[in-house]
């Protein structure tokens, strides 16, 4: 990776004979190659560029993709609050370009396991190959599988659902998950929050929180140290959740009016369901 | 651990014939012992309990402990930022009660390693006990030491300062660095990042970034949502950096002024640091 | 005023012979009668207090109320986003404790003035008592009345909602208020957001924007500057329009997919409040 | 003011005979001129541009300028914590280009008034000429003076700098205001807020506080209501504090150490303040 004196980040896949252009002039790969990083590579018009290590937020943010990319501050809270470490099993649906994929596969290897499904055979090639150039691809179960008929995993540690209409998947989610199991979803406006949680709330989950991450950038400068003009406001919600276990038992942990609304909306949205993944078959 | 209808969690250590207190009722510890998580359970006045497996964040919160904790949200973007995974190594001063050192293991086990140093006995031994709690002893490698010497290691992926005055110990943090390597801090106070940014503007570091992370906590009411009424404002401000390499051609990047400075200020760290050193040896 | 301290805040109301009593101890209302302010007053157990001049802020936090008070840093926001200066007219319901009132008033006097709604007789009386106490009387019309039957006045420069159900009054306000006039209301949560967006697309109202005003005060400790450890996470959401001309023309105005549901939901909306007043007479 | 589909916002001064112009068509001021707001208007090629009453902030961000304008969100927080309303007087340095002599103004006419100071004989003119056209110039003195040495007025009830080393100017300020007088500050850096705090305290002002104010956009869709992608993250901070009486009670008052502060820092910061206002009669 090289960087500008402007702090722009430029990736780089070095290949013996390569060059790279920009309008101050190029920079033989030859240069770079077996050299230690860290160090200033000048192009011919004497322009001094940095030579680093990517890090895990220049590899997100260059990944070839069809879609939004999951926020790197987004991605960690996810680490964090789905209790993933190396030995851990997760469930994601839907893979997308794989941006989020990686960091759950950094997380839980190399003892762990991710297991990804995404419907739309363009984002699963990009995100097969994006798996297979970061070296993940031993880690990583990749499935181009609509999820309407459920998950094929069972008992995994966490679950989680990166789709517009989480809702209509949560009994699916229920018995891919071990108990206590770790559920989480991302959804950009507050009405898919709440139609989440009102799902969340007619099925045997509990623990449900949900919250906004924001990163406000600082100037890097001593004598006039200052937030920067200008923020990310808004990348998505998060809402997380446990299973419980089914049955009578956590039933009376609810309130009544709770538990009676319990009945009859599982049964909506069952049949919902059924409905979207008909529609979804007749297109 | 039991989360209680008000949202409370308790973390339990479960023994054979133990039992659990609250003002709701006790719970015997074998009413928990190799049941199933997820399950609700009841005291002898019929509150119920929901058991659930801790995640990091109730680990965390509840470690014995000589000093405040990093927060998850900070932690968690620490991980991103030092591009910590499976393999990697990384030191950590001053250790504290080994909150973060925690998450720095379950980041980098179980190929990679944390060196962790910390000056005082007291926070020393308690780190020591969390971390064999917490079963990650052999990845973790605790210093009860100065690190006015400077750091054991070299060529580490990366280095993070938890200290009141990190700036006297930059160039030991430059030499146990690899080249390009990650260097990260975490400050209460601005007066503290202006004097570390000046730091480090004065040695081989490039890349530098400062910010903030705020998460937002919503109540989960599909119906009435809204965000919490109040919120954490301020943890820490969190630095970043990158070693670059030594030399003139480093030097040669930076703009005239600041070269100037480089040499000037580094000659009074070192004094200063040197001073630093000698009082500390005298009380 | 009094100012301990600790910085907690007093308000007195002073009277010849008065005493004011703390844990710290009295002090005499004649010792501050007709005295400057800004000076330290004394306990007889020799305790400093400040006495001061109280701001906008502390007459608000201390109102005797029935509900909620509207926050400074929303009122404020609210009179520059209505556009309230000295000689303007606005509209205003509910009343509430007069917490708002009161600072509309403070803006559009003396040659303005604000009309203000409010159906509870008890919150009424209140607010009643506080505009007099505020010596605010003259600049303020309040009555005691129901408003599913409309306003009294016309052509007003401003409207303001702060009502659980602003969405069923919106014609009223497009009746009450002049052409091109500036109409805001308060709400806590994000669904009644949804719902009053909705109907104002419904009606003829443009230039819709929503916002939230968040303060983050700071520790003013110049050596060791940092926010607070907390602060208010959320009052409420802001929501501003402004008046259209009716008709086709401005109809016109609005994308084709609008347009028809402005006639469907127009109706709708009428015979919804008409339900709600119904119901509102029946209790 | 006319306001596009694509919600830019233009103000027009209207004339006889005149026309407006953009890239989709002109329309004739006269088709404005005493109409009815509230309007869509149409050019000629049938692009519908709503007119529009200004907005108080709409005046602002198109006021003529020299340099960056007090943003809304900050001029109303302002106006809020020094306790202004119609009656109040009021000192501010410098005036700028009048954006927030504009605010205050409108907020303490008719009977009150603000004193207002600017050194630059340019920005100077541009205030004057800006608040001729906005009608304020009944309720402001503007003077082109430099405020080394003092200002003119006494015992006014609030007074706010925005300079870029308000602390030189304290012991004025504190001359200037009534006893428990409100004064406010706005600074863009952390070094600049310590600086101020730091002389404060070295002066007879109490109930000091610093703050932050962000305004957090959402977009306006029911169906889809979320926050803005990007926001403002920083614009300045806001210091205010209250004057108390000076002498040894208001010392008695101060810990210990702060008060032997008081008389060594009050001594230098007059000694810089005369060389400060030495070195600008040089230039």
């Amino acid at each position: 990776m090289l960087v500008s004196p402007d702090r722009k980040h430029y990736l780089i896949r070095l290949q013996h004979g390569g060059q790279w252009f920009s309008h101050r002039g190029s920079i033989a790969h030859d240069e770079l190659i077996g050299q230690p990083l860290g160090r200033t590579v000048r192009t011919q018009h004497d322009y001094a560029y940095l030579a680093l290590e990517p890090s895990t937020t220049d590899l997100i943010q260059n990944l070839p993709r069809t879609t939004q990319i999951v926020y790197g501050k987004d991605a960690a809270e996810i680490v964090l609050r789905l209790n993933l470490y190396p030995g851990r099993t997760v469930i994601e649906a839907g893979t997308g370009s794989g941006a989020l994929t990686f960091i759950l596969a950094r997380a839980v290897m190399s003892t762990g396991h991710v297991y990804s499904y995404e419907t739309r055979p363009e984002a699963f090639e990009i995100a097969q190959g994006n798996l297979a150039d970061l070296g993940l691809t031993p880690y990583v179960t990749l499935y181009n599988e609509d999820i309407s008929g459920g998950f094929h995993e069972q008992d995994v540690d966490a679950l989680f659902l990166d789709l517009r209409e989480p809702w209509f998947f949560l009994k699916h989610a229920w018995n891919a998950l071990k108990g206590s199991g770790f559920f989480g979803a991302l959804l950009p406006t507050t009405n898919q929050v709440s139609e989440l949680l009102s799902a969340l709330e007619a099925l045997p989950f509990g623990d449900i929180s949900v919250e906004e991450v924001l990163v406000r950038p600082w100037k890097p400068v001593p004598g006039r140290l200052r937030p920067e003009d200008r923020m990310i406001a808004h990348s998505s919600f998060l809402v997380f959740a446990r299973k419980l276990a089914a049955g009578d038992e956590s039933l009376r942990w609810m309130p009544e009016k709770k538990r009676r609304a319990y009945l009859g909306k599982q049964a909506m949205l069952e049949r919902e369901a059924a409905e979207a993944a008909a529609e979804t078959a007749d297109e």
